[in-house]
């Protein structure tokens, strides 16, 4: 198992390997981008599928719903700008909610941002997904194992220690940069030879209303997903870090908004709309390139980048999973790094959680979104307000200002998080306005057991020299008399002299034929027999030992010395009743009434083949 | 938990409820036969999809397999009643092909008989859901959550202990005769009125051919299933137990036949075929009844004595598992009565695998059939062959005419299997002719390991008075130093004082905090650090216990003491490193180079809430 484990997932590394490396602005923003640059993939189609409904005319708002985004776009690269400036060793939403506005919203920050962490890898991989499958339509049939199976890849390699930051995940970046631009640049060509299309379908289903316009731009902010990566991931970057960081935020925002705008511009221009179940940006690209190597090279560049996006979650949810586990809101196996330095449980746990969001929303991007926006817009409302807070607690040169900027961002976000949370309520929304506060709520009582068991088990009030415990009283169950047993009475001979066999009868006459067995051996050891009328072991048992305790009234609870087989082959443990095990469980895990503890001494007897 | 697993499952029942209670002809039959008697539903389903495919002409030849199959079912009525009278006491095919043939074709019997219970568990209840889903059309679309809401139901109250032949089985059996028999007669008398039908449908997709015969009659030859059960349940009648029994057989066999040639000629004779996905069955008494209530008694007689037929399996895996498991064959946990006196062990793997085959087959019987003829044919060749050498080894008045008789069963049951073997070889049946020599080959492995293990155990040569062992060294791993840890240690010093701690640091620098509270608190007591590089914590422990054992050289094994919280509700168990359980499994479980235990003694500490 050993050898396998390491084929797959790599030999340990040593904890002296774990050392930051600075990344220059170039592979920074190859590095936090990818979530950003790749949202356009389901923005688009949002907007599309959004408007659709209600004919061509409708179409002709998508322009007008890619500006109000683009706006909002530099409201959050200004506003996050700052955050850059205020928190240079890293200012996630949890870190900012929780400094500002105190632990319940860094709580609540929190939640939203795991959540969105697991959404980000289900909603990029499953349209990852769709725009091969956009290409080679047979994929469509294989949406969810497709799917699935590109999480596995990814979490694979994540297990594996693959760095985030790594040569070869700047590839599929610039790789799509390159790609799309260039698409959009032949499509301006072309739209300047042939002048507006106009649409020949697009039949309207129902009519076109505000509420159907605000469900669109809802579902459209989704493009702003994976913005605030760059105040994330700031440790990243060389110094000067905040102005490195804000440079590498402003580009992303423009490669975004530019990205954005002249694929919405061109889509509805170009009166593009898509065959059968292609997605938006397929068709526009099909439209611009023909079916041709070029068309097959924008759409595995969607791909890749998209799996690049799923990729960065698993970055960003270990770390916060670790944060909150250091600060005692998770079990604290989510602190700690694996042998191949990666936080292995909180990658494991994102990995199952994406799974099982691409299995139940059938690996569809177009279900999963309005479970996305309402987190995302959650955790940016919470980090804009704690800046505001911020500045007006810090007052520092010009902090009217800032706090100005900030509020604005705060305001924008926040009504931003109302439309997306009140359009996109019935389609999913809920859930996740449920969980959260939910998450908050539970990271909350796990804090409290900690806090309460660190107490339960300080020595502080213990008395430096406790009194010596006497000599334990042993009782070993047996069901037979064999050398298991003979092992097990050795060595409790060779701890204790206070030692009694007993055997729990469990078909009327095998305790007579068990007694003799044991008399003929000379052992010098009581031994009792427990009648079982229902033929079960335990129970009676259990009943015989706090009988004992009873009888003996030494304040005392007897040790019970287990014999047990352990097989040569694991699969031969299924051919043993797991008695020992069963009996062992319902020992420690049975709360004692006296509130002591029952120890329990386990000697194994090795089975030859 | 108890109160509710009493409520659901019933309260435990003492040993000495168990006794066996006899029954007259007419309630033997109705506990015997459903099995046998429902066959009619998936083998007339089977034998017109078989016949469909060639057109009107093919389906003519449904009258001429009817013939052939009600043939062989005289033959092995006429076979299994001989070995009523031969086998007085229960003759199975397990039993009369390990006495008669040996062991080996025994087990080959034994897994067939394994692999029949569960397919006629599975084809039961997937055709009673066909059955129901004929009359309500919408239940096509639920057939697998169906089929398994009918399984949870006749397991649980199986697990809880229902009467095979309780008064409350005899009902559907009645049941269905009174209404199926009666859809007969109706149907008799339009046939009558009427004149013979024609096809309007039936178009021919392929040529009929002697291979799509054949083809036919194999899968026809499920109609057969269920025959043997009354020479395995023998042990319910009253005495004259054989006379009894046969009696019930041939009643069986002769209701069997007339309602499957009654059946088939009328869909015939009237050219019934069947409206989108209804069974052939449904289609006849459609035709014979209308959609009329007296049509709907039908189709819910044929599900309840379909559900009573998956019933019986309930009775006969676990009585057979029960039986190999006292011949050391399987696990031992499926040799004993649970607390409701029912073999509780092999009901929940019977449940499980049938649960299995549904799921995977998509609830569709068609689909499961091509398993489930060949190995009935397997069992039942095997067991005729067996009677012709329990006839050659008897030698009792008129052997050779009864052997003759048998021998006649034999070969004709062989020829089937072939038949059955060879036609459905690539739609499933090879499934089942892997399956079988395999599970042949485990109940053999298996034994092995419970003559190797008994063979170790004992007594025998040991010296009877072994030398005393001295008292054993103790290791403690250590956390860190708090309650729990001084709970261990005190534990430690009150049954040896040979005690070492250890730290394993998998942090730098921590390790001398830890020291520090150690030498604080003046316990005397060795603590040695071990540090762990790769941050795990397991595998330097283990290499620092075997260094310990190679450096003291005493023949000894330390025991070692594990501090254990126990928190107080099982949930919180994953807020705590389980490192004390994967310490204990490691140490129990990796096989030591000296062949000796190294005993583990847990000293659980409670926590308050």
């Amino acid at each position: 198992m050993r050898t396998l484990s390491e084929f797959v997932f790599g030999s340990p590394l040593p904890t002296a390997r774990l050392e930051s490396e600075r990344l220059n602005k170039t592979r920074a923003l190859a590095a936090l981008s990818p979530d950003a640059l790749s949202s356009i993939a389901y923005a688009n189609q949002e907007i599309f599928l959004g408007l659709a409904v209600a004919g061509a005319v409708a179409l002709a708002y998508s322009w007008s719903i890619a500006l109000a985004i683009t706006g909002l776009l530099l409201v959050l690269a200004m506003s996050y700008s700052q955050t850059l400036y205020a928190y240079p060793s890293g200012g996630g939403s949890y870190t900012v909610a929780k400094e500002n506005l105190g632990p319940s919203p860094g709580l609540v920050a929190a939640g939203a941002l795991l959540i969105d962490y697991v959404l980000t890898a289900a909603v990029s991989l499953t349209a990852g997904v769709a725009a091969i499958a956009s290409a080679f339509p047979v994929l469509w049939l294989y949406r969810v194992p497709v799917a699935l199976l590109l999480l596995l890849v990814i979490t694979i390699a994540n297990l594996r220690g693959v760095r985030e930051a790594g040569t070869v995940m700047t590839v599929p970046v610039y790789l799509f940069l390159f790609a799309f631009g260039g698409m959009l640049v032949a499509g301006f060509a072309l739209a300047a030879q042939q002048g507006p299309g106009s649409y020949s379908e697009a039949p309207a289903v129902t009519p076109m209303t505000t509420t159907l316009l605000l469900h669109t731009f809802a579902a459209g902010c989704t493009a702003l997903t994976g913005i605030e990566a760059i105040s994330n991931g700031i440790t990243v970057f060389r110094p000067p870090v905040s102005r490195n960081a804000s440079r590498t935020l402003w580009t992303m925002a423009l490669l975004m908004g530019a990205l954005f705008l002249g694929s919405i511009g061109l889509t509805h221009y170009l009166a593009v709309y898509p065959q059968g179940a292609e997605t938006i940006l397929s068709a526009l690209a099909r439209t611009v390139l023909g079916t041709s190597p070029a068309y097959f090279l924008v759409q595995g560049a969607t791909l890749l980048i998209l799996a690049v996006a799923a990729n960065t979650s698993f970055a960003g949810f270990p770390r916060v999973a670790s944060v909150l586990a250091h600060d005692r809101y998770l079990p604290h196996q989510f602190e700690h790094l694996g042998d191949r330095l990666v936080y292995t449980n909180g990658m494991l746990v994102l990995a199952g959680l994406t799974g099982l969001l691409i299995v139940v929303f059938g690996g569809d991007s177009h279900a999963l979104i309005p479970l996305f926006a309402v987190g995302v817009f959650m955790a940016f409302t919470l980090s804009q307000a704690g800046m505001v807070v911020h500045w007006f607690k810090l007052r520092g040169p010009q902090w009217r200002l800032k706090a100005l900027a900030n509020g604005v961002g705060a305001v924008v976000t926040s009504a931003t998080f109302l439309i997306v949370a009140v359009s996109k309520f019935a389609e999913g929304a809920w859930i996740v306005l449920v969980l959260i506060p939910a998450m908050a709520i539970i990271f909350r009582r796990i804090n409290m057991h900690y806090k309460e068991v660190a107490k339960e088990l300080t020595l502080r009030g213990l008395p430096p020299s406790l009194r010596p415990l006497p000599k334990p009283r042993l009782v070993i169950p047996i069901s037979g008399v064999h050398r298991g047993v003979i092992e097990a009475v050795r060595y409790a001979q060779s701890v204790s002299d206070r030692i009694t066999a007993v055997y729990v009868e469990t078909e009327p006459g095998a305790a007579e034929r068990t007694r003799q067995e044991w008399e003929r051996w000379e052992l010098d050891i009581p031994l009792d027999i427990v009648p079982s009328p229902y033929r079960s072991i335990i129970g009676p048992l259990l009943e015989y030992l706090d009988g004992e305790d009873t009888h003996h009234n030494d304040g005392q609870q007897a040790t019970v010395v287990l014999p047990e087989f352990v097989p040569a082959h694991w699969w031969q443990a299924l051919l043993h009743n797991q008695t020992a095990f069963l009996l062992k469980l319902a020992l420690v895990y049975r709360r004692r009434r006296l509130g002591h503890a029952r120890p329990v001494i386990d000697v194994p007897y090795y089975l030859r083949d």
